[in-house]
């Protein structure tokens, strides 16, 4: 039996829930959890503010624990060895995507934060995840603070790889909340020059801790204006609409505006601003397992880890009201004290 | 003096306009018109569609002649050889981007159909030109009908060397016309595999003539939805808006949705439409001196030219007429006849 912690309805409280996930799939690996990162998707997935929930929901995809037991097909892993899981969980290993290393555009990649299969999450004392999926930790890697390296940490570090983004780059980060200020935090070890936007003035002097050479108000629309095409990279973290414009605007020749938040009103652009420079429009959601190793390298190389706050697991709903008042600095991890 | 054809006023008739252009700077070359290609921005720049034409304007940037003078400055073009000018005629060359060779994204690029300083175009017996921006002619590709490459040519042509557009990939053209003909030409003889998206069930043979395997009714809702997942790249050749969230369901994981039509109305992009599989919007307008070079050369190779209809300059307004009523087949060339 799997003893976790779930949501049984949009917006409902988190209640004790324990489940019998039965017999382990062939290629899948049972691991105990250690500790779980909580991330704003949970939010939403708890709220339904997707429209794909489905209940019971166990949330949790920011996941370090223990192997404890291994499928019959599994031989990459061991018992005891620790991994970490994130978004995704299970992709189908076969289709173009899978076998050309993009895991995350499976069309069939699952998991508690994706299009489940019944998956559940690491808001428990253990979690199910196709072996291909749960990364070892390396040496180096402070395991307490790992979990929001799997969700946060790897949407912010992919587009780095995707886009062959370069030292020499001038790269803007827009919202410093659990994202952001990994961002910063490779960002500066990157080599670039990392500029923060903000609208919260409490966060700028941490901002330059961890990165940032400059901080911008992003509520301050001189302070945009003269942003104008200074940017190699604009990465917007932040799930609610912006004037997208000024950010165009802000772009350098050959400049792109990347979306890793999931904002859901359509954004305004227009042709010419893409045109005349050769800006871009993009986005990208996580990453796939061979790029999350890779970034895991890159952190025990240069000491990045989240900023955490930590929590008894049997706290999630008090960690949940602190994260929705907006007080998380800047990512809470939960304990499992099941 | 220089003998040309101009409009007055905003959607004017153009009349005849004889204007001295004083001493040849040193950086210059003056050029004997052969032939100019009609755009269909020419008409935007008449009708002050942009609101930034000034008058008298001399259209035509899609030149053809041969040098008749050099500056004192310039060392690499020799009286009498054939070059071609287009949208932009001199740029800063010092800035990093001329550097970098992206003279075309230049902040002081200025051309007779881009930001003027009083530059004026092909619809004339004389234009000048920055040497730099005059690319000769090389062998093998056809003089009368070449004028086409300069605008309607590098705009299309320049993606496929800026997003290293692979012969494996397959691409979408929408809008069969002066630019799209032109892609399905360049496309074909790249590799790759070619639909070409058409409101015009006439234009559907003739698309296949110019490369295209495979042909989507662009107004069939449920043509347009089962190509979902299917393009790398799809260019947009069209200047009105279209319904860009069936095109951003069109591409398949890692695919690019590239504009060049300068549609004016902002395009509605959804972030998720982004996010979920790694997509990209973005735009390029014509391309740099190396590039349109480069571009001559794979003409050359494959024996690529615009399908033009030839009209002498003397019949200018008839020309621009038949531009307007969706009657050119597929570029216009003007034959300096004065």
């Amino acid at each position: 039996m799997i003893r976790s912690y779930a949501a049984f309805e949009p917006k409902g409280t988190l209640k004790p829930h324990e489940f019998d996930p039965g017999p382990l799939p062939a290629a899948e690996v049972e691991i105990a959890v250690e500790t779980c990162g909580l991330c704003h998707s949970d939010l939403s997935l708890i709220n339904d503010d997707w429209g794909m929930s489905e209940y019971p929901l166990v949330p949790g995809h920011e996941i370090i624990g223990r192997v404890v037991e291994t499928g019959a097909g599994v031989t990459h892993l061991s018992k005891g060895q620790r991994v970490g899981v994130g978004w995704f969980a299970h992709s189908c290993l076969t289709c173009q995507h899978c076998m050309s290393g993009d895991h995350n555009m499976c069309g069939q990649a699952s998991g508690v934060a994706a299009s489940w299969n019944g998956r559940t999450g690491g808001f428990a004392d253990r979690v199910r995840s196709q072996a291909a999926w749960a990364v070892p930790l390396p040496e180096g890697v402070d395991a307490e603070k790992a979990g929001p390296l799997f969700c946060g940490g790897i949407t912010v570090f992919n587009p780095l790889v995707q886009y062959g983004i370069r030292p020499t780059d001038r790269v803007g980060v827009i919202g410093i909340g659990g994202l952001g200020h990994l961002a910063l935090k490779f960002l500066k070890a990157w080599g670039c020059e990392v500029t923060a936007f903000t609208s919260s003035d409490s966060k700028a002097d941490e901002a330059r801790g961890f990165g940032a050479h400059r901080v911008v108000n992003s509520r301050d629309k001189a302070a945009l204006k003269a942003e104008a095409g200074r940017y190699d990279l604009v990465l917007s973290t932040v799930n609610v609409p912006l004037e997208w414009s000024s950010y165009m605007a802000a772009l350098a020749p050959r400049g792109r505006l990347h979306m890793v938040g999931a904002v859901l009103d359509p954004m305004e652009i227009s042709a010419f601003s893409l045109i005349g420079k050769q800006k871009d429009v993009s986005g990208t959601s996580v990453g796939a397992p061979s790029t999350i190793a890779t970034m895991l390298d890159f952190c025990a190389r240069h000491g990045i880890t989240a900023q955490t706050e930590h929590m008894k697991m049997s706290l999630v709903n008090e960690a949940i009201a602190h994260l929705e008042a907006g007080k998380a600095r800047y990512r809470i991890v939960l304990e499992n004290d099941f």
